[in-house]
């Protein structure tokens, strides 16, 4: 398959359009619940915004977010923090997203909202609800695929979860 | 993006036809969990059937509903019930929807399956699973886009939630 | 619509390969969480694998499974046990999929990734999260139709749920 240009982008007819950004967020999904935490930092542009802030916050316009990462080079020292850590017992998140929308261009960017679940299981003990939330994103073309350009992830606990070691 | 009409949507391809009906559930699910609850009556047609019924009850062919709105009147009502309700303590819904199914049509309508989880956030209280189901609806084209005929959510649980505050 | 074909599923455009899926996907899941059983072994080709695995047992490659079928007899076997089983209280599965991936062809069959969730609800009881995990799975054209010629469940709790009455 040919790369992806911010051209073609633009000319594909609906399904297609849907069909592309269906497989970013499955392809993102699968490399953070398989646990390949060095490809995460490339689903995103050089330069780029990672937020994942509760939704409180959000809504009010407080800046304080429990991650803020303000470039790539900041998502590749989380993947060194989460591979050095060893103070928290072994878990595995699974997440699914759904209620994908296209809202539109903004600039060379498109705007999309989803809305994400993330399970988690602890040894021993059963799967339970570990977080669930809106990605609020822009996608643009980079290196011939589709990358985040900010990624915001809104929580609607208040609670900030303190195991939130993994990328959501 | 010119208006849909009936016949266009006859003639839509498969992957177009599917592509339009996940962003019309996509579009509910974001306009309720982003609680702009005024823009929801829209999604349904003038004549429209609204139900949230047990799955025990549905199965049976009991009438019992646990919500009952049979004309866009009615939704408008809880719409101002909803915005009037103090009694109980805020919290968040966030909804997903999967495995939707094209049943066919029906008479001019669209029948279509599709299973709906909602999950429920209590300010200071960790996310937990509210309600689960089926939406059992009828898609018409009307003013231009998709709408509801009939959403009937039919849901597993047989305990009626005593906080179904916000519609599914 | 004509019966599918292994040759026009190799010439479909991405956008109708994935809605195909998408309809696979959906419509096993309504087959199973409508507890229309017996139509589940349909869903697999003669020839068969279907497997449930605990992830710990399948990332250290250790051969113990909580169920396996290694054909479309035993997929049988398994739905008469379920009609018979009575010392279980009732109980409904509902089952969310998402994060659909298309790996690629795998001699004459499409390898697919996707997340699966299901939610238990028992009588008199508010729905739980029961099993979350990942479909591993090969599918093939047969009888004019996709089919699993494999499907492994790796889902992420340690624990055997002692209660895996119904397929996932």
């Amino acid at each position: 398959m040919s790369a992806l240009t911010a051209e073609r982008l633009r000319q594909m007819d609906a399904p297609d359009l849907r069909r592309t950004l269906d497989e970013l967020y499955a392809d993102y999904i699968g490399c953070l619940d398989e646990e390949r935490f060095e490809e995460w930092p490339e689903f995103f542009t050089d330069d780029c915004l990672y937020k994942i802030v509760p939704r409180e916050n959000f809504d009010r316009g407080l800046p304080l977010a429990t991650w803020l990462c303000e470039s790539k080079g900041y998502l590749r020292d989380r993947v060194v923090a989460i591979r050095r850590t060893s103070v928290y017992g072994p878990r595995w998140i699974r997440r699914q997203v759904s209620a994908m929308r296209v809202l539109g261009w903004q600039g060379g960017l498109i705007e999309v909202r989803a809305n994400y679940v993330a399970f988690e299981t602890l040894l021993d003990e059963m799967t339970r609800v570990f977080n669930v939330g809106q990605y609020r994103d822009l996608v643009a073309v980079e290196d011939g695929r589709l990358k985040f350009k900010e990624k915001i992830c809104v929580f609607d606990s208040l609670l900030v979860p303190n195991s939130l070691i993994y990328p959501l």
